[in-house]
């Protein structure tokens, strides 16, 4: 066991005190918030997307041009902007364009979201 | 900020000292942990069974019968059944036959990697 310290949304209580993002094991799930997990999880549930999320959230400054992520796929680049859009889409990327290319970063609220969900705070 | 304790695996390395569960922000998934993390993550995507995940979790004692399972769901037994048997599958929970019921458990190690890949530890 180690001692880190985390950011107050990754304890699962979000600005409002709300449980939006309680851990599974604390409370069950409303229907509404499942719904809405399940979307954002439909999001990162795709091997491409999960790569373009790795390789965006560990490039060098916090972002990556469109152009540092195209050369690890065999695939065109309309087929990466459509992933990209989907990740944008969710809320776990943000983008802006400067000159040429397409800039991305990770959103980190959407990602601890994710994060504080599958967060057991205790084990069984 | 808050300081808690966590398990070792949460925070991204595993009992190898791999990098299968580290978290997105840390260094580029390779195609194959990619590949494997999204089955797993298809496997929570859906509405019902992040529910049923929640409601295993939370429940007293860390166990729920499949008993304590269906009257939230307007959906019929054997359709409760396929979505226990895909959250088993991928491992993310335990299951054992005690009479007439059969009682879930959640698989806090399986949990907490998808936890770990989705933790950022600093922001960008």
């Amino acid at each position: 066991m180690i001692a880190i310290t985390l950011p107050l949304a990754q304890t699962g209580q979000d600005s409002r005190g709300g449980a939006c993002c309680a851990p599974i094991v604390r409370q069950p799930l409303s229907e509404g918030e499942a719904v809405e997990l399940a979307v954002l999880l439909k999001a990162v549930a795709d091997p491409v997307r999960l790569r373009l999320l790795s390789m965006i959230g560990s490039h060098a400054g916090g972002e990556a041009c469109v152009c540092d992520l195209t050369d690890a796929f065999e695939l065109t680049a309309p087929t990466i902007s459509h992933h990209l859009k989907v990740l944008r889409t969710a809320g776990l990327i943000g983008s802006e364009r400067r000159g040429t290319w397409v800039y991305y970063w990770i959103i980190p609220e959407t990602v601890n979201r994710l994060g504080a969900l599958f967060t057991p705070l205790r084990n069984p």
